[in-house]
């Protein structure tokens, strides 16, 4: 028995741990591949291209959308992001599962266009908690962290558009549970092959 | 964040080991609750009466079905097999998950009831696979044998129905998936209580 490919698109809000679940769950299967975005931001420390995001400038990404070579793209905190369009479709022709990690707003395009997509909303377990996190990062500006405290209700309530919420209370629990989906979604009968 | 509580129906072609990939899921959730069944077949040994389901003779089942105690019940290879409803929908109501282990029979029923409910298929890897393990198993008469033998391609045909279909090639990872399976469900956005 032969299966389709499946797209898994992780988000959540800013900040609530997206990025250290997948590097574990990515870990977990050897045969799920991770999608690397295109973005106009700064690379931060450690972060090389190609691996974490394709960095390239404002001029190049304008020309990637007039191509219509992303799926999804958005402006979040004065950068551009996007998925290249066809290394998805790539993947999934060829029957092979591929995962993306997407902000909110990301998330929502792609559902209007890919709908089989299963969509995975990692949640904080309080607004305090996601705060302290965002703090202990140490990343964001102090007015990087004022637009993420306002947008944070907003982001919350687009959760019911998502087929699954998983609650990163405790980090192992919410990568064992992200694992449990895509194991789980693999032998759902639609994504069987006939 | 609560939850509801879920009906997860475990199912596939008798003798595909559905019950030894239950008794190990069981013993992984504390909080999973097993439903036992009623039938008129006499009890194998080791069973006990309660457990692994409640016997009973033929005229107490018939009084269960002009009650509408039961929520499915079925005639199999010449005994009747029976869910009480109550038990079922008394978990469901105070949030709590509940597991039936049904023939494909019995489980098509409980989807027209409870379309709510997570169907599970369990099948062979494949017809061989099952004879074998039929014959293995050395609990079932000639004539049983040759009517599975019978309904094995209908039975087949009947996984289209399920939401999830889980190939016994090997136990363990049987059991892991659909451990997998319970783990992403209960995390689903339908089934949190807001």
């Amino acid at each position: 028995m032969f299966r389709k490919g499946i797209l898994f698109v992780i988000s959540g809000p800013s900040g609530v741990g997206k990025g250290t679940i997948i590097d574990s769950v990515i870990s977990n299967f050897s045969d799920l591949n991770l999608s690397v975005s295109v973005t106009t931001r700064e690379p931060r420390a450690n972060e090389i291209d190609g691996r974490e995001y394709f960095f390239v400038p404002v001029s190049k990404f304008q020309q990637m959308v007039a191509d219509g070579e992303l799926l999804e793209w958005a402006k979040v905190y004065d950068n551009f992001y996007g998925t290249p369009r066809q290394m998805v479709l790539d993947h999934l022709k060829s029957n092979q599962d591929i995962l993306l990690e997407l902000d909110i707003q990301g998330a929502l395009k792609v559902k209007k266009t890919m709908p089989n997509a299963v969509f995975i909303f990692i949640a904080p377990p309080s607004f305090e908690d996601l705060m302290q996190r965002i703090e202990k990062r140490g990343k964001d500006s102090q007015s990087s962290i004022e637009t993420r405290m306002k947008s944070y209700e907003s982001e919350m309530q687009y959760m019911e558009y998502y087929d699954y919420v998983v609650i990163n209370e405790n980090l192992n629990i919410a990568i064992s549970v992200v694992s449990a989906i895509i194991t789980a979604e693999r032998c759902r009968y639609n994504n069987i092959l006939r």
